[in-house]
């Protein structure tokens, strides 16, 4: 008789809900989003729901109307009803038995949470540190997928060290991002940041922190970072959804600027608010 | 309120089975490995727990002691009643609310399915065609994780152009692996493989055609092949758990050898199969 055990109990397949066979859990074959209101708005729904449309189109999920997933959106965020939100969505390949390779027609699963968005003022106030990580991630990670093992080991070294974030760094020794986030550095009053890539993502947040900058009178030069070019900056933040800009004030070991938050990081927050109200 | 959607059905997250928040749906956050028996009795058990125990190490999760997985893994195997018998188990980190850390003393979630194991003779009678696919895959793929959408994306593209497996060529020009299996050649009348190292799986089943290679006289060289040098072997196989060891009669479009299982192939399956009665 075929079966299945969850930890010490055996049953039949039937039995189970069908998310125990999600080619989400076998494989990581799905991809994700993360969104945040503000004050009762989600906000750049446009741009995230465009990129999850590329996500699954990079790794072929079909069956999936981005409509709809709009739709979902919108109607779970309504009814959790936090002016200050964090959403959280995947769509995997689907269910069944499992096999490297999929079948036809394959009915897709759509999971979403909705929970409040509490914002971290002590963090914005005095910044945070972070410290290096080899960068072990695969070649697409312009792919928004649930692929993210090395993403969360890397995150876990960094907090066992009191880090809020690692920075990975590539095998020819640039920072390609952050575990979770994209990183930013100010150097001779320019914003530099990597070029987007197959290595990197297409961060949302990264968009609107170029537009801010922009507005800020900051020039935008695209180009990759080594660890030593950022420990020697003048200011460094990350850029994340959840959290839009987060200021580092510590590289490794290396206190960056006066060891608060500097005035471009500043400049560039305010501006990037006015986005978002 | 805090809430899940799943599909189009909104829902308390407490109604939901546990396994929707599972960290190995989330992030792949967890690894897994794959048995079969001959004739009811689980092959080389010992080798695959040990190896279980080096990824669980390797991405740091703890909690589940390793007599535990084999008195699992027998007394599934025993209720299945199967003589011939495929067994896939995962320990992932746990479920909890998403979050790229993971809270201190999370218990781990096992799950194992049994199901017949059909074996394939014309398969193993003829061969099959294989074909080369960029090497995606992150830096660890010597930990068995969940993290495998390279590996299906590659499988499923070669599957689509008429091939059983896709041979993964890194980006030095490499072969390293097949998606899903090990790769060897016959060359010179010895048996030539990738050595192993961070970037390819300890495959259990290399470490007996080894074994099979050495009984049946063939010497043993690691040493890691060229797409070109694949393609021009007297003989190409491939090793796998659930096939042991699969001709390849056609790499890319070129056809191997006389276009048949060649003889060290044969000899070497016929030790193999020795050590499985």
């Amino acid at each position: 008789m075929k079966l299945a055990m969850v930890d010490d109990r055996i049953t039949s397949c039937e039995e189970l809900d069908p998310v125990h066979f999600d080619r989400g859990l076998y494989f990581g074959d799905g991809v994700y989003e993360v969104l945040r209101s503000y004050h009762g708005k989600i906000f750049a729904l446009d741009e995230h729901l465009q990129r999850f449309a590329a996500s699954m189109a990079a790794i072929r999920i079909t069956g999936i109307d981005i409509q709809v997933v709009r739709e979902r959106v919108l109607r779970a965020f309504q009814a959790a009803g936090f002016a200050n939100a964090k959403i959280y969505f995947h769509v995997t390949r689907g269910s069944e038995p499992r096999s490297h390779t999929w079948k036809p027609g394959l009915k897709p699963n759509f999971f979403l949470t909705v929970s409040e968005l509490v914002d971290n003022p002590q963090e914005k106030a005095r910044g945070i540190a972070v410290c290096t990580h080899p960068d072990l991630r695969w070649k697409r990670c312009d792919i928004k997928s649930l692929n993210l093992l090395p993403n969360i080991l890397a995150k876990q070294a960094a907090a066992e060290k009191g880090c809020g974030e690692a920075i990975l760094v590539d095998e020819a020794g640039f920072i390609t991002e952050g575990a979770g986030s994209a990183v930013f550095a100010i150097i001779g009053k320019a914003l530099q940041t990597a070029p987007l890539s197959a290595n990197i993502l297409p961060s949302i947040t990264r968009h609107f922190v170029t537009k801010a900058a922009r507005n800020a009178g900051l020039p935008i030069e695209e180009r990759c970072l080594t660890p030593q070019q950022a420990a020697a900056a003048e200011e460094l933040f990350l850029a994340v959804t959840t959290k839009d800009i987060v200021p580092v004030v510590r590289f490794d070991d290396v206190v960056i600027g006066n060891g608060l938050p500097g005035p471009g990081t500043k400049a560039i927050t305010a501006e990037f608010l006015k986005f978002t109200t």
